[in-house]
């Protein structure tokens, strides 16, 4: 472990620095070309190395300490700003294991689902000079981190994008995951299929929603009664369950739109559970303990957590890049629930 | 929120300040006097007020900030550091909403059960100017942390004792809980019962199978076979059940010394689950739902995580207090796998 200050400004932190602009001014190129000289960037042309080496050189120029510690992993430290703390998160834990690759520690904090708590966390994180950002977004603006971005602090969403602002973003493909579940049920034999998930003031929740009926109208199956995004807690689900199982054509299979809806209806079925074919999105642990074992819609939770950091380390090697949305595939693991004939 | 430096140095934080120990000298009280003072117990007598004032006048005396920020709670920030972020954990969950009862934010960062890890993560929170710190120890040697603890720095050790170093600590009783768990079993006709669980080297597996020796003991049946720590992997934990299943005369019930021992159990049973009875030390998300459903011995997590905050608080009110350890009980949750017959 280094004993360099906590909050990177090195030995020559309290003057004016010259800045990546300054260097690209007196060599005449491209804020984009310090950059890739700065980062070895080997593709470079030699006679545009020169100039750089020679500007940076004239200006006495340090390459920013933030970004240079992301880059080498040495002493880094990045903020997670998560849901919760208390339930598992296989995403959290794959984002820590590769910063420690990375040779950078993860520092997390739980935002609650509450706008102002993660404003108020992510707020800490900036004064406590964290090298970079992952972040599960829930405000509905994102506006209060601009100037942080602006000087170049390195910040990634998972799950969901930030509002308001740009941002490297990694999501899993909510869309595909849902026509995949959709599909698999139909092969095995269901017409009235049932959807209940995540408020659709949540992305995530929106967007699997919204997938499910495009995928009822592409089928040209019914949709009163089948569609249920709502708030996850236990009355709620269990009197969207009925709804869908109630009224003279029950549905046969049900989507559940996230682990903790999948959970709930479970719960609720209690040994019923084996009469309703049931496809969950997301993946628990105990998944495959269930009798029957539950057929999920699993995400890449390893790639999610790599993804995030690789996109905070070219951003702090290089914050002038175009912002990337990085969406990954989703995978149907059939287990036995989503197997079930229509009863 | 508020704008104060995160150091909590505040305006008066590079002069050399009179400390606590100063005051009472020149009051001529004791050092715990002045600390009741300064948190306005109102049992101390009105005459030692007065000296203590006097003597606070006359040093111009200001009370240290880090302990001021814990007691008032409002810009203080706390480390946690636990075994991993991946999994649930009730008792972080329970720690973070606590911290915010108090007004304090929680920065988790996770060990990995890894030695080296505990003491960089632990370290890069001190850098960081916590208020405190709660950890789940791992390191067998917690000297790295006196000089903090000496300066004033609230730690409490929750699950473990640290090593070599006296903190306030939050333990679960864990010979109760085995001796309970033992008892059960047996009033459900039970003679050979089995024990898998944790390493030795851990601490809670130390007293788990420390107590479950002592319980065969006093019940005068066969230890051969039945005692089982060790690694909580796959391979490790089956090949225990297959000792304790197997040969002449095999157990006909199991305590598993932890939830992921719980779960490889569960795991490698499959339908046979419901031929062996099964207590499980902790108590685990769907734990209820499986069949049958597994009785535990549930922690009381929340109560784990509000007496570690209390702990951190009253150390900062006051750093002189002597050292405690609370050890809260735990509850048998009967829910049928426990409650099964011999086979």
């Amino acid at each position: 472990m280094t004993e360099r200050a906590a909050d990177g400004t090195g030995v020559r932190g309290r003057r004016k620095r010259p800045t990546m602009l300054d260097v690209a001014r007196e060599a005449g190129v491209a804020l984009r070309t310090v950059s890739r000289v700065v980062n070895e960037d080997p593709t470079v042309g030699s006679h545009l190395v020169s100039r750089v080496q020679a500007a940076i050189s004239a200006l006495d120029y340090v390459p920013d300490e933030r970004a240079r510690q992301l880059r080498r992993g040495v002493t880094g430290t990045i903020g997670a700003a998560v849901r919760n703390l208390t339930d598992a998160h296989p995403v959290l834990g794959a984002i820590d294991h590769n910063a420690r690759e990375a040779g950078l520690t993860v520092l997390a904090m739980s935002t609650e689902d509450e706008e102002a708590r993660e404003r108020e966390v992510v707020t800490s994180m900036c004064r406590r000079r964290v090298d970079g950002i992952i972040i599960e977004p829930i405000s509905s603006n994102h506006q209060y981190l601009s100037a942080e971005v602006e000087s170049g602090l390195p910040v990634v969403a998972v799950d969901r994008p930030l509002s308001g602002l740009e941002a490297d973003t990694v999501l899993s493909d909510n869309a595909a995951g849902i026509g995949t579940a959709f599909r698999h049920l139909v092969l095995h034999g269901h017409r009235r299929i049932a959807y209940i998930g995540d408020h659709e003031r949540i992305f995530t929740g929106r967007e699997r929603a919204a997938a499910f009926r495009a995928c009822v109208a592409a089928h040209g199956g019914p949709l009163d009664g089948m569609v249920h995004p709502g708030a996850v807690e236990p009355d709620r689900v269990v009197a969207a369950l009925q709804t869908a199982l109630g009224g003279p054509e029950p549905a046969t299979a049900l989507i559940a739109g996230n682990a903790a809806t999948s959970i709930e209806v479970l719960r609720h079925l209690g040994a019923e559970a084996g009469r309703l074919a049931i496809v969950g999105f997301d993946d628990f642990l105990l998944a495959d303990i269930l009798r029957p074992a539950l057929t999920v819609i699993a995400q890449d939770d390893a790639a999610i957590g790599r993804t995030a950091i690789e996109l905070l380390l070219a951003r702090g090697a290089d914050p002038t890049h175009p912002v990337r949305t990085v969406t990954l595939p989703v995978t149907l693991v059939p287990r036995g629930s989503g197997e079930l004939p229509p009863a």
